[in-house]
């Protein structure tokens, strides 16, 4: 349970899939009202595709957790994840909310180790603006739980805003931060981000809010990528020069999703033209041939189209390193974007092929 | 290399990624001639984004090939699959390709034999259609040397039919067959599919060659499937009830592309929740959650968009055996496809991870 010492203006995000869980389209219900002051979390089952049960289910774990708050249920967010189809244990998680208000605690490492499933460590981080403080928890992509990849992730500040604007930056910072993650393709049922700003250090500056939210989302993208099931290494794309942006997030994407490069990256092996392989097949892109240029993690390994004679030992190297930064430049357009993901190991498929089972 | 005795009428198609090999732009024009004599194939060696000099050893690979066959250039489709951004070794080539006319032999898993990388085994088939015979030889899929899955595909007749009607043929089966098909979602820069028919056997009825290519086609694809990188299953996703056929075709290839489902079906694991996952993720279709409903060879697991409470352990044997039959039906409208995969597993990672280097 993450709470906040009095009413906050809120916004939140949830997945596209038309699959939603209950805690998503009763989210969705609930943030309307721009003002929360919890949020309420379960792992291990995701309460998705549970019907009108799971539906009223959802609607006890808030009125539960807003009872033992004093608050009403309308200002709780609450949030399931896990395995999709099976009935939320709700009598046992009504008993665990009971008398919760007097557990609560100030380290947001806490909370974030509360909601783990697969993860390997619980992720949390905080920046300064102003007077006040921005605080990110997050789960997901690690997947020893996992159902889906459900990403999870909660910011709370004590800046002053109007839900509106609240909802505005975080739109705009997540279309560039979490939008830009993948570990697997796969979307969750159950991903959530919300922000809520309490107000109690009063106004911050505009610019520099939204400065501190981009870049603390965006580090904390780079912390669920690289904690993707299985991986070994953060896999960073930048595409510039493409035709229009939607293009560069596509392209860029295309290039984190591609299992060829993802187990190229694994292997430190310097198969690069899977990269053209991979900017290619994006058939509705504009990419001229003779116009392409790459580099991985700042050597150049296609030039105009054309893989380069490259030296195979310092991209080796290059690619041994655990982070892994590739540069497109299409010559098409300004349209730029950075997609982050993971490489792809056999931890991937052990942590996936039996999971309900084990 | 394949021949045929006489001039054939001869049709086509091609991958769609951004960055061809030489072969394939080579072979965009060759085949505008609608007759071929020949098809000459290497392996190891893709001759991809090689720029001008791979397309002039393209040039020259056809040249060679067709003086030693007594026929010229332009009746020759070459194709090559391998290591993208390597020079083809072509002096090697032409040399190989001097006096091949006296070894070639009346078998077509010899030629199937010869063109293979990771295929676990030749892949070949033929079917009688009147007086005619079509004989299909591909490769592809497993990828021992895999830049990418290339699926060269390759089928003879000595059905007479004029080239026209010939390429409308092709693409009304590829449709439905091939380009249904995927292992990784990674679209080769080599993909070639071409059909010689050299008119031998005489006119045959049009309907019964449309019903045998489709037939022999949607095998060879499931042959394909089943030897993936990696693969010990067919995984075959059928969509009904979408609302448009292009909506079906969509959804069935997200079931088939989605690693929890894939890795799902590898460990035998009934995480059925995740087939509702990957059928929700495609955002631009028309689905109804409650009238959604999905089967696993023939168990039904989800009714009305919500999971049923299935005998679990007939699931698992279900999902134990060397094929996995998807339905999903979606009461949308009449959309119909089905689309062609396998599972995922630790061994398309280590096949992956240092083909350059091994």
């Amino acid at each position: 349970m993450f709470v906040s010492e009095v009413d906050a203006a809120a916004a939140a995000v949830f997945t596209r899939n038309h699959f939603p869980g209950a805690p998503v389209i009763l989210g969705r219900e609930t943030i309307r009202g721009g003002v929360l002051r919890a949020i309420a979390v379960n792992s291990k089952v995701s309460n998705v595709a549970t019907g009108e049960r799971g539906l009223a289910d959802a609607r006890r774990m808030a009125a539960a957790a807003a009872a033992a708050l004093g608050t009403s249920a309308d200002r709780v967010l609450v949030s399931s994840t896990g395995v999709i189809g099976i009935p939320l244990p709700i009598e046992k998680i009504e008993r665990g909310l009971s008398g919760i208000a007097s557990d609560l605690v100030d380290d947001p490492l806490v909370g974030a180790e509360g909601i783990m499933t697969t993860d390997s460590h619980p992720k949390a981080l905080s920046l300064s603006v102003g007077d006040a403080t921005i605080t990110w928890v997050a789960k997901g992509s690690g997947m020893i739980e996992p159902n889906m990849a459900t990403m999870l992730s909660y910011i709370m500040t004590d800046a002053e805003m109007a839900p509106p604007e609240l909802d505005r930056i975080l739109r705009e910072v997540v279309d560039v931060s979490f939008n830009m993650l993948s570990v697997d393709t796969d979307t969750s049922t159950s991903d959530t981000c919300a922000i809520l700003a309490n107000g109690m250090a009063g106004r911050v500056d505009r610019e520099a809010f939204l400065k501190a939210l981009r870049t603390g989302s965006l580090r904390m993208t780079e912390m669920l990528a690289r904690d993707g099931e299985g991986a070994t290494k953060l896999l960073r794309a930048t595409v510039r020069g493409a035709a229009t942006p939607v293009e560069a997030r596509r392209i860029a994407k295309s290039i984190v999703n591609s299992p060829l490069v993802k187990t190229m990256v694994h292997g430190a092996d310097p198969n690069v033209g899977r990269l053209l392989m991979a900017i290619g097949k994006c058939f509705e892109c504009t990419i001229r041939v003779g116009s392409t240029d790459a580099w991985i993690n700042g050597q150049k390994v296609v030039h105009q189209g054309e893989r380069t004679t490259f030296d195979e030992a310092a991209v080796r190297d290059a690619l041994a390193t655990d982070t892994t930064d590739i540069l497109v430049s299409l010559g098409a357009g300004d349209g730029e974007a950075t997609a982050f993901g993971c490489d792809l190991s056999a931890g991937y498929i052990s942590e996936n092929a039996a999971y309900y089972s084990s």
